[in-house]
């Protein structure tokens, strides 16, 4: 199960340059195991050039110990913290993608401006508050995961499937990790398109009514969507 | 002949991602067989890459039940609003392509700021209505067709081959899918550029004098352009 | 000779699709061969995918009939009369590059704001003025091109070897047709780059003397530069 | 060794069409070979898809003299005036990609606003100041690199690896050519996510704990970091 695994998040990072969401290394994605209780993460600073099944790291979910594989990511503690906060969570993906990172750096919310978002996005994609000094000196990672999972309940957490870290770049999630590495790809979409609507129209706003029809149609027991 | 259509509309669907018009499932292509009374459309939610003739649906353009194939589009019924209002109409297309769409959400007109406007649209390319809560509610997608379909007369529908869904996304058409395609493809630069244009010079506009010369040196029976 | 040229005329052609010049059949180039007073043109909408030497047009320099070869496109008149106004041209370009495009849909010169610009133009690249409703019926690509030719002296005409087309699009040209094709790809450049220098900082200017050296470095008997 | 170094070069030149770094023949790599005192960079004004190791000049650092290959780049005497300043660097790098060189035109230092950039860059990317008409005329080149190395000290120059030339294009460095030309690269991401944040919010900006803890997290002797 965990080669497997380790297969199937191996393929979904090779996606994120295939998708033009990273650039060099910055971006990783995991995936968990919840019955053994195993994350299996990019190994640190690998070329995805480079990347194979054997380049992921296996890590327990409990204690964040590397199991088998090579060190992880410098980013697990964040991913971590997700998945220890929300049992539902599957995969979880990091990128510095350009038009999510412009606005975590912006440390602005996107607000839902069209059905795009809608469709996936339950709500505006919010951006997390600020680390304070003692946060980023002790746990900085873990730090970051806390501030993301703040913005969340039980219930939201997959209906709006991604997050901004503030003044560093987006995190998705999804019930597994290709449904986060699309969650990624669709949210840099909409920030690309929120971006230009805002500076061409700064009123602009998706009727409520609009979002959740759109958002019910593709979710949830009545959904009949598919374009 | 519905399955010469089936290739067809195969082909225009294959377009969109070729173009740069798609991300993921975003887009759908129909064309009509008047003499049949059949529309083909994208089936739905079907990945692009996977794309043959038998994923397209033949429906009844009457009655929009499906003949052979796969669940059509769940935006069905928004080319079939087109198709039976204006039986001019041989090919519809429908995307979230990146500036269409923000002018989309922005819900503004793109004015004709230049000639390659003109070349294939007498007008501005304009933003429907935003629906009220009970279309929403009672037949979305349809409804959308008729918002579309208001901005439009019986002269001005293939002079005018697009318009934008309010907080959605552009819709294309023209005597067939092909040339519905290539409408898409023409409103993308056109949104695009008119986006930088406004931005660099709010008071752009195009006189009408050259706005009427090129239309008509590309259109109707004195046409002679060609580039 | 015209049959080298053909070629020549063809491979300059179709260095503007792979460019990312040209969308469609929107764009064109020509080359005159001076001693044998023939200009030799691309074929009216023919699509860049097929296009051979056969379908490039000769057409006679002085009255504008095609000697050899498809229709030429009907952006022939505008060329000609550039070749006519000044001999020392020996290529002309047309798109509708989308940067340049938004600058000539704006109406505006391309100010000069980096050595980039300053190693190809030895000035702001003009914007031509709009036509008369006059103009636009009798002769509207001739004039196009009397209004481009305006703005230039025999001194300058190789100094600025581009212009645009008030809500039109860009013209370049240069010795050849191959020269002509590069000034348009540097033209895209630098209108793409001072669109964002000016909306970051509006009173952004190259100075004198920078401009002077670079153009001069790269330029006459005392040219020394390449990087 | 000069060998050797000739095909990095070379290589190193090759990665920035690859990276969409340059456009024509805008830009060049250099390394240096401390030991032998000798400087190699790309020859003037070759094409790109030309480019062989036999292509990359030998040059002697103190006096600037070819040893061996074509002529070098007319930016070499910028390259040797860092270099003799700052013995600490290895390689550099030169080009006038698209969003960098927006910076340089509008004359602006690139400020902290993200993660990306503090991961690379301890503090602003800073523009040097305009070139007086006196350093114009008396060796540009060289002056260029003057102008440059005044931004940095001995402790700073590979805590801040690039800086931009104003009204020119930005040059970066490292401690081999390879380091150089990531330094680009990383470059061209934060200036384009720089401008669209400054754009969305003006009072943006990166806190100093933040910025600390990621360039120390990734430099130094304590570093861990790997996405």
């Amino acid at each position: 199960m965990p080669q497997t695994l380790r297969r199937e998040v191996c393929e979904a990072n090779l996606r994120l340059p295939a998708l033009g969401l990273v650039t060099l290394t910055w971006g990783n994605v995991s995936a968990l195991d919840a019955k053994k209780g195993l994350v299996v993460i990019k190994g640190s600073g690998i070329p995805y050039a480079d990347l194979t099944p054997d380049h992921m790291s296996v890590v327990d979910l409990a204690d964040g110990r590397c199991v088998t594989g090579p060190k992880p990511s410098s980013d697990l503690a964040t991913h971590l913290a997700l998945y220890r906060r929300f049992p539902v969570i599957g995969g979880v993906v990091h990128t510095h993608s350009r038009w999510a990172t412009v606005w975590a750096q912006a440390g602005r919310d996107i607000p839902v401006l069209g059905t795009t978002h809608a469709d996936y996005f339950r709500g505006p994609v919010p951006c997390a508050r600020p680390l304070t000094p003692e946060e980023t000196t002790a746990g900085y990672e873990e730090a970051t995961g806390h501030a993301l999972a703040e913005l969340f309940t039980d219930e939201s957490i997959l209906q709006l499937p991604a997050a901004l870290a503030a003044g560093h770049g987006p995190f998705a999630w999804g019930r597994n990790a290709a449904e986060a590495v699309e969650h990624s790809l669709v949210l840099e979409e909409i920030a690309m398109t929120a971006w230009h609507t805002l500076a061409l129209e700064p009123q602009a706003k998706l009727s409520q009514h609009v979002l959740d029809k759109h958002f019910s149609r593709k979710h949830g027991k009545n959904a009949y969507y598919g374009q």
